[in-house]
């Protein structure tokens, strides 16, 4: 396993920056943000990675299935426009040779990821919401399949299951992956949001080679107020990571190990100074002795 | 099923007044802390209830009890006056005839509840603190076996793992309720810990007469900053009602359905006006019509 800098990381960075910084700090790898890419251009993007050799870990990342579950002709059109742009996902994955594109697959329709809850014209179906999350992933896993991009289930902790993604186990993510060829459709290994899970080495195991993404960051205790916010640098928080760096090796992972952390401290410092500490926590505290 | 008030969520009335309160709006159960109970006397809280003719459909709560995952001395001291605690706790449950004794467990050795990590001297190893939880429990459960006391392990919504509870779900709690007697240990199903659960409906029904308590209150979003405090009025958060009252039902669960809600404005406001709200709200989105 290889340590990846997931561009978010460093989120002042533009892919230019990011890929030159990973040059300069010996890193093989990138995680690359859709939002950024777009800034850079697309075939700019992959020019910059294919020069400095990188391999991109991940892209970030479609999602957001679940709008369609809102009534009417307003659902219908929601799920449509969704997958729509996540076919223009797969599009970007498949150009930038992505080991795979990370899917958050949305929260409660109707409900925004990081606002309120509306007064009205939302659903608190989750179940209905994860039925509407398994119908679009019948759409998009051939689409994906085709051009060579493998979707990567990302459960997120059951914090963010109101607004950002209703697949909140491992367990969960994987048994929807099962309908799909191993290339198609796989799942992501966050410790930020498994690292509680008590079926969490049982599903690891479970999972095999359908773990499509190892993502390290820790979980901070408390979660600041903006619990989007509260990744942090590995060592920081609560989660002990070796025995799921040890679990997902011996579920046979052999690809990079991104580190993601969106947190307000890390994005306000020297992104090369990040950069080093980060790559010092990992043989410190992620890495196998 | 019937109504019953937690006594937190008039969290400004005394024993004496929530029993006052809870006959005023005609309801026949209350459960009760230990908190309150110790300020009114434990004797006089007895006769309080009995006198009013109520049910204590809990006492809350027993629990901490992952502490001695701390190493040497510290550890085994610490792991002593938990049970020590813990068995006052099952005797005040036995002289109030409370229906359980709620037991949130405890979370990572040395992390005190709604504190920030210590510096050092806490343990990140949630798989050891669950063991200890086991551990005593193989202690406490024969206890209160003896005494006519049910044990009643309350999963906590995964955001309280860091501090107040290692068991995370309610298919781990059910399964570590299972080495005893129904009568000795069961399991707690409240709404805001378990709503986003995949497995909560085959958990419930896997539960079936273990079930303990059925708890409700909304899960609010966003969460407030003080976390704890995140526990709303039924109809004012994510929480689709009725599908977990069905599933409990038919679990068998034929005990009262108690109201706990944690909420700075709820406090706040006239205890009065608060059970005259969770009557109709208890009406509106939670009994089954």
């Amino acid at each position: 396993m290889t340590l990846s800098l997931n561009q978010w990381t460093t989120r002042r960075w533009s892919v230019a920056e990011a890929v030159d910084g990973c040059v300069r700090h010996g890193l093989e790898a990138v995680g690359l943000w859709r939002e950024k890419v777009a800034e850079q251009g697309l075939a700019e993007s992959v020019k910059l990675v294919r020069e400095a050799g990188l391999r991109v870990s991940s892209l970030c990342r479609g999602g957001f299935l679940t709008a369609g579950g809102l009534p009417g002709e307003e659902g219908r059109r929601a799920f449509a426009q969704a997958l729509d742009e996540n076919r223009r996902a797969v599009d970007e994955a498949a150009e930038l040779s992505a080991a795979c594109l990370v899917m958050v697959v949305g929260g409660l329709p109707g409900v925004k990821p990081g606002e309120p809850l509306p007064a009205s014209g939302f659903s608190r179906d989750v179940a209905g919401a994860r039925e509407r999350v398994a119908e679009a992933l019948a759409e998009l896993a051939p689409y994906a399949g085709e051009r060579g991009v493998k979707l990567a289930l990302e459960p997120l902790h059951p914090i963010y299951c109101p607004d950002r993604a209703v697949l909140s186990t491992l367990g969960q993510a994987l048994d929807l992956s099962l309908a799909y060829p191993e290339e198609q459709v796989g799942v992501v290994v966050d410790t930020f949001h498994v690292w509680w899970d008590p079926r969490v080495f049982e599903d690891i195991a479970r999972a095999g080679r359908r773990i499509a993404s190892y993502q390290v960051c820790d979980y901070l205790h408390p979660l600041p107020q903006d619990i989007l916010l509260g990744r942090g640098m590995m060592g920081d928080g609560v989660i002990d990571f070796r025995p799921i760096t040890r679990a997902v090796l011996e579920a046979g992972y052999a690809g990079d190990v991104e580190v993601e952390i969106f947190n307000a401290d890390i994005w306000a410092a020297d992104p090369d100074e990040v950069v080093a500490t980060m790559k010092a926590r990992y043989e410190d505290v992620v890495l196998l002795p």
